[in-house]
């Protein structure tokens, strides 16, 4: 284990997120040897190189560097927007529920909520919502898609219904962006290229930060001119950064050795369901088990358990007043998913 | 009928709004007749007479003339609520559907949309929906009502709706604003002062120029620290105007002399939905016809009967493929009426 | 004199703005007699007529109807500008000084705010402070005049100025938009048509609320494209009313009637300024009082005076510790003018 | 030298900013060995040891760790004022040049842009720029001050500048902000600690990837309500990282290890300017080389002279068309700097 955890902390089993792992030591070898350079001038190899890479896996023709998902996200609707637009969004996805209305602040649209079944949204109640402009209703430019859906338990969106998003996108004029900061999950879990799913989009933001484990980072995928918006866009939101090549070269390892092994985390996730879902007072939809997140309803107070299971060195989140969420990453091996299962038996019982 | 109609109108049964109304003699003799001052100096008495009035009626401490009911809603949005906080809003709202973006880019709020019966939420579904502001999460700050609904065909509100949204304003701790733009016949519908309606509301806003026949006009009514600032953003939206005094009196005609009338319209919505729901290839839920509109259904497309009637002299405008919107107002009459009725005959035989 | 006036208020001499003028009595009929529609919905025919009245006096292709200057100003800068873009604007301009901080919220621009002498900023000034976009600094995308200036005391932009602004915006592809609030003072202080100001011009929004004695309404002009732009951000700011037509009646008396006699206002100004400036105390630059304005600069503090002044029933606004400004309108004829000296020479004394 | 120089640049002499600094060995030893967490989840413990660190150092409650200088003084404005307020900036500051206009569309400010004696603005005219706020007036909330000067050389703004600047926000009621991104290189020039230049302000951004050598990050110090809200805006903004450790262990170093050594920039700068002075075609205004910057006047175009230096592998940005700047930093020693005035000969010869 790398020596970047605090002693005390090294025999936690922490499920918080997928966002606490700590840097390999491959990343710490290629952070040390990456050239570097000024990115806000245009000139750190690194990121360029990272940027090439992840234009090319993902089947699109450029990418930007960005210090978080929230930034590759709200970035991507001022570019595709202009204030005043509409926009579809499902009703808990992360551009709405965690980044702290900045969709409205930042690039000045108004938003449709629409409801799904797990994170996917019915095609035609989509096509339903999208609004022509005229000179009284805003029109609607932009459909947001979140795949993994965080709040849905890291939930996968079929892929033919990615493929009716792109429909209404073409019939309807609207672009569609994809909140893809988990996007590697369904690809691995569907076991299909990342271009597969990519190819729906005009444009993807992809977290290098969660299970890809690197420390910072995502990247920000689309077409040329739309990247040239973006990096204006950047810079405007403060996200353009110096030595950025420090964290790039981690996002390359992330890429080149840690998209397999999210298949790992799958396992390890239906692993702990399949064990807690036996418990008394404890259920799990083992079905909806589908990445690296388990969804545990509680009969007691979930805040309880989890304070139960704190004391027992197993840490994770509520996500309702009966619900904690799981979430499975490369710091949880086999050894710490015992021991997360054995924390959840001696709570229970 | 007043000169102001073209001659060649005259006869017209202009049905597409209620906000198509000429002024009245009364309102042209109080407009000549009306003391006038600067009301952006603050010294316009007729316009400080009619804000009285409108506070009184409504039981608010102060009201504020505005030039539009958009600008009166958006301006409460801004004075409630704080750039990237959250509202709760029924999904056609007139706020959301035809201000062309305004929340986003004035207010700065990122919107919920909600499901709704005939426009009313389910307080259930708009409980669950208050967000509580953390570092991700955008703070739900307000919810906004619309009473009558104009896109539900100018369905009531129910007056304990109204009292549960006020409810979940003081236990959730957020405002709650009304979209009042027909609020009076809702009033005159169900045989209540219209404060007993208001009194749920942190804001109402009012407007003048509908079933209560001024040319141009709005009232914003609240607390004394509320209208402050809303004089500060009706400023900033280009709001203020110099001798308002000559739109202000036509508004105060309107309140004096112009409410009751509105129980004509309703009698004549049914009148003619009555009719019409017994011609062949046309629909109309009577139920439903609370107030001064009337939803047809037509086996044909919309367009191709709005044609057709306009041909016989008869005005109205589609709000779906096969949806036609009929206004009642103060231009309309008996024979008018009559007339529509025998329009809608023709084009169904 | 109008019944508009309160009968207390009929011998006040009002020199606080020229906004405080009563309609005529020519206007309450032409109000009385205006064919009407609905605005919003695009069927008023006064307000058509006027609109095209005032593009065609100013040379532009169309016109739009506002409530107010500070709407035309605000809208003009949101349509020739995208957020985060950077203007060029004089440092008192009314832009920038009385709009409530408006240009950074509507439209989202930043503001570099150059010296002038009386309102007229040097060329070479402006030129030096044009920004090329890249991507770190903001581009510069317009220039805003205000002819005749506000604060300058009425002072007037010569005509070469303008031509000059003109060859900048050409030469540096920026827009060039006037705040001609009071342009129709300088058009017939210089003797030349208003189309050879306005010619220098991409818009140009007028008041018919200030000299032109209309009670309500501005007009913003430009090119077709322009207008439909700005028709729709009207809208979004709640600038969007129904039978305008009762308020572009006056408009059209306005520009029929009114536009001649700002030169009485103008001989009247210079008289005043005579006067005072021969008075102990106090003292006026006479070769500044271009058009309707007076700037009185005072020995004692401002308001000192204009207390004194009010209780003789003549009233003026400070813009300064010691400084008062007169203005100018049509309810100020000779004999109120003649009043106006009076009560200086009594408070000198 | 670092391997992160790509071997093809190892012998360039980068001038173009101290932006381009690669991190030390030292940097790299404590990003291997940094304890970290979840910055977003508000547990890194490097980042807190770090905020801890640079708000003790400043005399400040708390401080904030961001992704960049720009960011760090765009949530400054934001948490400062209110949409619609008023700043007092200098008009060439990095806040309104360098950041693409961000101002207006985030914190939604105007500015009132002011002349400067390199950089420096004179008290007096600050103060007669400072705006009450009424129904027509935006109110001023914030001076922003950058110190040392980016635009003017580095210059540094003398402390009973920011004494008398201290005194206006207390007077008028207005905040402060101090846009430090070089602010160490003001405290060792002077050889007064960094508290006594913070002091004077309510806030102050600091960048750590400057002279100070880390890779990337800012800090953003003030009391600690102010810096609660900062961290609103900041996961809104998408600075929010998450092992942002690997970072702070940077910056730590920074603090700890480089401060002292900008002394040597200093130096070094003067050498340079002293050199390059004695050219012909070339000049430098000796008295104005206050800090790591040294501005040299050119004859020929700066272009020209950048291209001929840069075949020599001297690298130089132009600020004008005929100005070059050239900036000192870690990366430059005495070799280095010997070797950039050895480019100058050769070109000027």
């Amino acid at each position: 284990m790398s020596p970047s955890f605090p002693p005390e902390q090294r025999d936690l089993v922490d499920l918080r997120s997928d966002t606490v792992t700590r840097p390999t030591d491959e990343m710490f070898e290629a952070m040390r040897n990456a050239p570097l350079g000024d990115d806000v001038l245009g000139d750190d190899p690194t990121v360029l190189r990272l940027e090439e890479m992840a234009a090319q896996m993902l089947g699109k023709e450029c990418a930007l560097f960005v210090p978080s998902g929230t930034m590759g996200n709200q970035i991507a609707l001022a570019c595709h927007c202009q204030p005043g637009d509409a926009i579809l969004i499902e009703e808990e996805a992360h551009i709405l529920y965690y980044e702290v209305g900045a969709p409205a602040l930042i690039a000045g649209v108004v938003s449709w909520t629409l409801p799904s079944n797990r994170g996917a949204m019915d095609p035609e109640v989509v096509d339903r919502h999208v609004l022509r402009a005229n000179l009284h209703t805003p029109g609607t430019t932009l459909l947001c898609v979140e795949n993994t859906h965080n709040r849905a338990g890291g939930a996968i969106i079929p892929l033919d219904t990615l493929a009716a998003y792109r429909e209404i996108g073409d019939r309807r004029g609207i672009k569609v962006h994809l909140d893809g900061a988990r996007v590697f999950n369904a690809s691995v879990a569907l076991g299909v290229p990342i271009s597969e799913i990519a190819k729906h989009f005009d444009s993807v933001n992809f977290c290098l930060s969660k299970g890809l484990r690197s420390p910072v980072g995502s990247l920000l995928c689309g077409k040329a001119e739309f990247i040239d918006k973006a990096r204006v866009w950047r810079k405007r939101l403060g996200g353009g950064m110096r030595q950025a090549g420090i964290l790039a070269a981690c996002g390359i390892v992330s890429l080149n050795s840690n998209v397999d092994r999210l298949a790992d985390d799958h396992r390890r996730a239906k692993e702990i369901a399949q064990a807690v879902c036996e418990l008394p007072g404890m259920s799990v939809k083992l079905e909806e088990v589908e990445t690296n997140m388990v969804m545990v309803d509680t009969e007691a107070p979930a805040p309880e358990i989890q304070g139960k299971l704190a004391e027992k060195g197993v840490l994770c989140l509520p996500t309702g007043p009966n619900r904690l969420r799981l979430v499975l990453h490369a710091d949880i091996d086999d050894a710490k998913t015992e021991k997360a299962i054995e924390a959840f038996r001696a709570v229970a019982a």
